[in-house]
């Protein structure tokens, strides 16, 4: 492993929330020589869809996911302004011409502490978006997310979760691998080789920081923390993954508030020297 | 179920480690009607072995299990100093008539990124423990924590690894389930099932608060939380669990200010009503 170029990254806008909107990040991408940008609707609905999709391209920069879809289990029922959100966008994802739709699946019900009612709900919710996005070409990936998430944002926590439900609910549905959400995992390794290229439909990198302060907004560079990165991604890459390393980083203390440019150069160097 | 009444609970010393020493701990268990009580090592060398336990013995209660041995990763090789620690940590398990010793194994080794390694080096230590741990009669059970400490505290995180190790290890050696640690895990089930009785070995009990504001301790009392401790305790007693339910809070911001007695009584209250 001999480290990620530039071209060979993406930017989730998330990593630059608080310095960009969406035309900045396409500007930005394009001006470091990224290879991709992967937006949140939030800023993309801030530039319309149609700009956003035509920008984009004009930059030459791929769309290696659109964040986010999901959200299935607040209310305890699959309502239907849940489904006509992931319905959208599935739509949104289609018009960027995005590699997959990223979904975070949401946690437990309201009130709720009914865990196996929560992944049926999520099942549910994934069977009905699937159906639709099949007929748009949109893939559909499953984030797991790390299990300290698992009562207030995503009730899926491991690829092997996951990938069973991809077992269930057949083509056009498989993972986003964000190695924060999985490193930690005994079976990550099996799992990878079970999901294959098919399924790996993502591949996020940041770090995991110690001490980690808060449990949402402490994310890390890489290289400033422990996850050993470079075997993670030669595991991916050896089943087949061949799409952008695309750096989300959720960080309220530190990269949310330097200069976005020097955030966008510090990425590009650590992708050479730690990933 | 229809909960948990006192004598079937154990206080987990480290619940009110800033209220309480040892001989307090053991008068406030007896006095509440508590079943049981879980030392801390640091409270026990305080109090001296041979007086906490003739004090435990006197006051009628079981001790569900001695904190901790382990933390085999630290300088990255299982040295002597470390081995020697456990094997007096068995011996004191063994003083105490312990249920078992509980093991938290240690994350990654210092300035490492190599997770597999840790896995082995704990693997190791566990196995030398265990041979040790025979001779005295003493049962070691593996704690696997939560995956937010895969770094820093234990990189064993899910039952099901925790078993795997148990496997290969033979017998006398299980595993301590918290609810804490394990409520996300999509696996648990069959993962209590395949331990059975033999190698449930211990059942500690709190709960999982959202939002939860620090990564170590901001555990929940239960009932405060999303973790449906009944269904959870109903898991391991159908697979034949018949030991004490151990309570252990981490509540630096609330339960660790408060009148020990006050949460011994709260304890006892939400024993019957959330557990």
């Amino acid at each position: 492993m001999s480290g990620v170029e530039p071209h060979r990254l993406s930017l989730n806008t998330a990593t630059v929330r608080e310095q960009w909107n969406l035309a900045q990040c396409i500007e930005g991408c394009a001006r470091h020589g990224f290879g991709g940008i992967a937006p949140w609707r939030d800023k993309l609905h801030e530039m319309g869809v149609t700009d956003a999709a035509r920008a984009i391209r004009e930059a030459g920069l791929q769309v290696s996911g659109l964040c986010r879809g999901g959200w299935f289990t607040e209310s305890g029922v699959l309502d239907q302004a849940v489904i006509d959100d992931n319905r959208r966008a599935v739509d949104e994802a289609a018009e960027l011409n995005a590699e997959c739709l990223v979904m975070v699946v949401g946690g437990l019900s309201k009130n709720s502490r009914d865990l196996p009612a929560a992944w049926s709900l999520v099942e549910e919710g994934l069977a009905e978006t699937l159906s639709y996005a099949r007929k748009a070409g949109v893939k559909i990936a499953i984030e797991p997310l790390h299990p300290m998430y698992a009562a207030d944002r995503a009730c899926v926590n491991t690829l092997g979760h996951a990938l069973d439900i991809c077992d269930r609910l057949g083509d056009g549905i498989g993972c986003a691998v964000d190695v924060y959400h999985v490193w930690w995992d005994p079976q990550l390794e099996a799992q990878l080789t079970r999901a294959g290229k098919d399924r790996i439909m993502a591949f996020h990198i940041c770090d995991w920081l110690v001490p980690t302060r808060d449990l949402l907004t402490d994310r890390g560079m890489m290289g400033d923390g422990v996850i050993d990165i470079p075997r993670l991604r030669g595991l991916a890459e050896a089943n087949g993954f061949d799409g952008l390393n695309e750096v989300e980083i959720f960080s309220e203390l530190d990269w949310w508030r330097k200069d976005a440019d020097v955030v966008m150069e510090t990425i590009a160097a650590r992708g050479k020297s730690h990933c």
